[in-house]
């Protein structure tokens, strides 16, 4: 069988993607990654933005997270189901491509999962810089999987976070994070309850697993001043805060307010609730955090422009990806029949 | 640098799915993809269906279109730049994904751009056998492009089309697919215009590509009993027809209207235009073609169901798919951060 010209797409495995990564240090990554979120996000205007389109079914969901700027385009296709662990596999797998605007060409496909928690803690950090009181030492991180140690390493490196605080449901989830941070050198305290891991905590970080209507922090557990950096509910149906905590805060601060009325904890909320987009904040057309003493959340849910910033990013940075040949390279454009070996198919002669 | 462990997913470069389409024969593939859509839309209740989502930019599109069962899901990338043809590139490229509801792995990744054009004219040749007079034997095809060969083998082979009048602004077009044809042992005739070429044929495909509100076809050109098949009105602001021809005919048969009311001749019409969807027509719960003598229009965009259909006909032929490392396979479930190859980042012994 004789191999067919290929219009190469650069890709990018899941192996060379871990290798970058760990290569160039992940800390380092998600600080160039939230770059690159700010440096996007400060030119929302330019995007051409749409809810991301989920298909969901009783095990989970499948999304597709399209995004464009008019020069490049992305998607990212993710899923979610919480019951895959059981069977072995991962609640989250995700992958992505990156196209020229121009042509229509994709300019490189590539893992997106571990990317998707490089970009979603760099994108909390980068909130939490913007949102959490300047002096933060303290966080909790409730919710110990998959995603957790990008969370604390962001906030390690973005915030200077020193003291972290952590519980999940099942203790095992605790110390496979604690070793994984005990190998980078950064020291974590468990503790048996969510309310006594938020006690004395200047920023609270959810992020569980659950598809349900939790409600993993309730009113009394919130200090003054406390930043919420609220992750893990981003799905119809699956919220981690009681609703009394966004009445108290009187408001949320969000990626995209047509997508988090529909995914995060805003849907608990009357479509009148003020959310404020991150963006506006940066621009200066719209106040933060409204004083020292006052409850800050990030309604987070994980918004395509993330993954537009990290697949641009990870372009930038893959130095020699490899040549896939997804898409076929024609002699003559309108001459597609012409690209079937048709030696294969006609009768043979005798 | 150490491989590590990866989820691979099946595998069909453009190379594979030509060498596979040609060792099967297109005509044959188009006749079984035809089967599949058939049995799919039969069952056209049991998917989760949405229009497409484009991304529009004045170059072009870009479009992802998912579609689901609730066991097997599918998406599809393609765009359509008709001035890429002026660099030597397609004007449409594709490829998808097929993947399993209830994990959200990938079950396959592969070049869709052949099986567009398969499934694109076995849509055509489908809808042509159910509306178009029972005893057609001449098709007109205007527009003589990149889909042509597949519009002309799927309509002899699936309704018996003998004779076939071409006609293409650019002669050279025609000159390529009647060489195209000929080889496959299929006569065609060119002529110098539209209305020469659709004069007393049966069925009249429009499939042309220039993004414009073109009128192709004009009132004058229709004969009684005649049935179009317009393919290449697909986009806001693209049609073929002038609208008097829908007038005349009172209804189209479409695929599915919420998309084709955007993109398809009917975003001529008024809202309350009638469009009756191709299932119904196949289930009974529509009338098909009134009269013998009336005019019928497929007012066909293309639909993530005919992807959906085909993939899954791509995945039963497909023997022996590559694998590609595209997804991380992790040892602990919960665990991602251990797939980082830890010795690359952290400090080496002195």
């Amino acid at each position: 069988m004789s191999a067919l010209p290929s219009l190469s797409v650069p890709y990018l495995s899941a192996d060379a993607v871990a290798h970058l990564i760990a290569a160039r240090g992940p800390a380092t990554c998600m600080a160039e990654i939230a770059e690159r979120i700010e440096a996007d996000f400060r030119r929302w205007g330019e995007f051409d933005k749409t809810p991301r389109v989920a298909s969901h079914s009783p095990e989970g969901v499948i999304e597709l997270m399209p995004v464009s700027d008019g020069r490049h385009y992305s998607f990212k296709y993710v899923n979610g189901h919480p019951k895959n662990q059981r069977v072995g596999l991962p609640t989250v797998l995700a992958f992505g491509v990156l196209a020229d605007v121009a042509t229509g060409l994709p300019a490189l496909l590539c893992d997106l999962t571990l990317t998707t928690a490089l970009r979603t803690a760099a994108m909390s950090a980068l909130a939490a810089r913007v949102l959490a009181r300047p002096d933060c030492r303290r966080m909790a991180v409730i919710g110990n999987g998959a995603q957790s140690e990008f969370q604390v390493l962001a906030f390690h490196r973005l915030l200077g976070i020193r003291e972290c605080h952590l519980y999940d449901i099942d203790p095992a989830a605790t110390t496979k994070l604690m070793s994984n941070l005990a190998r980078l050198g950064i020291v974590a305290k468990p503790f048996e309850s969510t309310a006594a891991a938020v006690k004395g905590c200047d920023i609270v970080t959810t992020i569980t697993a659950d598809k349900t209507n939790a409600t993993i922090l309730t009113p009394e557990m919130i200090e003054p001043g406390m930043h919420l950096n609220a992750v893990g509910g981003d799905c119809p149906g699956k919220t981690e805060l009681h609703r009394d905590i966004l009445l108290r805060a009187g408001q949320v601060f969000v990626e995209y307010a047509p997508q988090t009325r529909i995914e995060g904890e805003l849907q608990q909320m009357p479509d009148d609730f003020p959310a404020i987009e991150f963006w506006s904040v940066l621009d200066g057309s719209a106040a933060g955090r409204p004083t020292v003493d006052a409850l800050t959340i990030f309604d987070s849910v994980g918004f395509a422009l993330e993954d537009f910033s990290a697949l641009r990013w990870l372009q930038s940075v893959a130095t020699q990806p490899a040549a896939l040949g997804l898409l076929p390279q024609l002699d003559e454009p309108r001459n597609l029949f012409g690209y079937l070996p048709l030696a294969d198919c006609l009768p043979k002669a005798a």
